[in-house]
């Protein structure tokens, strides 16, 4: 086959799956989610495709999906090397239009649409590669890969020079599952997924909090009364809190012996976080956060501040492998270990390479409970879905990132349009819009 | 007239004006905006209607429309005293909507699209009540103004009940004009306007930096040379540098004695702020940042870390009156002056009512330098624009918050239908889209 030069084409598709009705994914602040992307597909000379996604609650999907289609013209009839040869360049032009960026910049839906389409350039890219992404990551020499990174706004924390420096190390990746306590779940079907996730080899749990706290110790008491105290276990308070009554609540949650609280407040607030930490750090209790922290400048002041003891980035929120990249450098250098969000549309398929990625070349170690989330739902949709064993995630062999979610699926579950939403309105279990 | 009770209708539209052609709002960043608002106009079941806008420089716009009309729902078929009797829980509801905060939260377009909207409803609850926008504020009492507030995340720098105890007194208030200085102007321009500005009896003035260090010297040295040292001189470098270059890049211009630098890095980077003011106070020079500051939560950490000497909030990128209240109360008790952002489409007919708000109730002085940009540009399209005696804004009169802008320009402006820019296309000074 013909290598593809230049790219031709890009379609974007509102899809939804509707994980409210069983409240997969439900936490503190996010009562009755449906799972979603913004569904970016990539098209060149050739036949090879790049596919990539932008992960989203339902609500809202089609704003970034506008903000997507409006970027057309930074994408369709460019020259794949001109991209893939200054990558870092490329991603500033994208990130930095100088009248678009008002508009931003580099946060919310607009990071979220670049992410979507950096994402299906790096797909693409590793397809032509014929590699998997991390390989294709592991693969490149540092020059090349710190090439791929805008360092803007970052120079006081890691230089160019100091990335160039980093160069590391291989095997199946910790997970930890968050399948088993959604906070909309009844305690038989807490019950019921901790038994099936212990016998499946799982040892690292997660926990959502925030609602009540008498019930939350009510469900800690029986949580660790489940798996026992020789099994990782954290909770999630998805931002519930303001800054002391976090730290009040979490220690009453003390007793049961939390690895980490995770976004206990505000994802932008770093100096509540910081004081957070110490105020818990002492208790045994972490804090973890960034599945919403918008970009590597939030990271950057996180990490100075020790903020954070676990670095969670969100592979579709972050602006696409480049960036997600600069903060494992970042959190290398500073000594924090990244155990990267997922759970979402597509993430437990991104975040895989990453964890590779920090394992075989910038960390080079499973230490400090490096540990990659992971949640059962949705995988079905996905042409090559994580294969998780023992508790770990078996490295993909695919050429790709996303590779892509099954063209069945992405006919069906189209929103508003999909024969699969259209059933759904027809029985009344969504309001038609 | 019956009063209006209910909301009937929402529209909105991408109103474009072609600054760029000569080089207004010029800047390191930001090389040839076109200075433009989505504008939003709310009906109600009587003539009575509520006009928003959220500032834009161009591209992009069209996103922020596409996020307003998509938070209908939200809006139309509203009672308004459900609205207004509780304002701040109704803010809550349109910022974290369960489903759509995944896309924010709070934080770009959909924050824009927010405060489009939210000070539409401020535009018409004053016109309701016969005032303009500051006197709606002043002469509500301090219940009724804490009730309009989102405390979510603010706990730990404010409660509600120290904002309760905040209460304060009247004139025309300072301004500060950045129209002699954008980037773009020649040094024959720069000279003509400030001759033409000092005429006028303006003693306070800003200048851009940031593109090349000698032509900035050159530049403050001409500047200075213009208007002595007896007036005011700010710069302004637009987010241009990293942290340590910020610094070095100051140091060279203290000698003309700025009394501020204005966004020297990133605007999500408290602590590298915090940093260049620990480096540059010692020499005078204070740090003022605010424009791009997304939130109320980055705003606390900023006052709480001193990493800002003066605060510069945005009228339309903080999600409207209900958040701009919030940042004042707190920099208030932080004793942190306020000099808030403007010059964009609309932002000085909004931020002179806070100015005045701030003087009268809040801050209640005119120490340590309070005064409020000012650009000559654009107001020739407004209902009631700015009127400004001897360097100073002049109360507003007129019942409303941004009032409205006229009629035949919005006609002429919308984006890209209207007749100006369909006439700008067929001279080629812009690309037809």
């Amino acid at each position: 086959m013909n290598e593809p030069t230049v790219i031709t084409g890009m379609t974007v598709k509102d899809i939804r799956f509707p994980t409210s009705l069983e409240k997969q994914g439900s936490d503190a602040m996010h009562i009755a989610p449906n799972f979603s992307c913004a569904y970016v597909v990539i098209q060149t000379d050739t036949d090879l495709e790049g596919h990539g996604n932008a992960f989203t609650e339902g609500r809202g999907t089609d704003v970034v999906c506008y903000a997507i289609t409006s970027m057309q013209k930074k994408v369709i009839g460019r020259k794949l090397s001109d991209i893939f040869n200054n990558f870092g360049t490329y991603w500033r032009e994208i990130t930095n239009d100088d009248q678009t960026r008002w508009i931003g910049p580099e946060k919310g839906v607009t990071h979220l649409a670049t992410a979507a389409i950096i994402n299906a350039l790096w797909d693409l890219w590793a397809k032509m590669e014929g590699k998997p992404l991390w390989k294709l990551l592991v693969d490149m020499d540092a020059e090349q890969l710190v090439n791929t990174i805008d360092f803007t706004y970052m120079s006081d924390a890691l230089t160019r020079d100091e990335a160039l420096e980093k160069d590391m190390l291989e095997s199946g990746h910790p997970s930890y599952t968050t399948s088993c306590g959604w906070l909309g779940y009844s305690d038989e079907r807490i019950t019921e997924e901790v038994t099936k996730a212990i016998a499946g080899g799982t040892t690292r749990f997660k926990m959502k909090v925030g609602k009540d706290l008498q019930d939350d110790i009510r469900r800690a008491k029986m949580f660790r009364e489940l798996i026992g105290y020789d099994k990782i276990w954290c909770v999630d308070a998805n931002q519930k809190w303001d800054v002391d009554e976090a730290i009040d609540w979490m220690k009453a949650l003390a007793p049961y012996k939390p690895l980490w609280i995770e976004e206990p407040t505000s994802p932008d607030d770093i100096l509540g976080h910081l004081k957070i930490a110490q105020a818990l750090n002492p208790l045994g209790i972490a804090v973890a956060t960034g599945e919403m922290c918008q970009n590597r400048v939030m990271f950057k002041q996180f990490l100075q501040a020790n903020a954070l003891q676990y670095c969670q980035i969100d592979a579709c929120r972050l602006g696409g492998v480049n960036e997600c990249i600069a903060v494992y450098l970042m959190a290398a250098k500073f000594d924090i270990p990244v155990c990267p969000h997922a759970g979402g549309v597509g993430l437990c398929e991104l975040v895989q390479h990453y964890s590779l990625f920090d394992y075989i070349r910038c960390s080079g170690t499973l230490e400090k409970n490096r540990m990659t989330e992971y949640a059962e739902h949705l995988h079905e949709h996905m042409l090559d879905p994580v294969t998780i064993k023992d508790g770990n995630y078996m490295p993909p062999k695919v050429a790709g990132f996303i590779v892509g979610i099954k063209p069945e699926s992405l006919r069906d579950y189209e929103y508003p349009v999909g024969p699969a939403w259209q059933k759904m309105f027809d029985q009344g279990l969504f309001e038609r819009e």
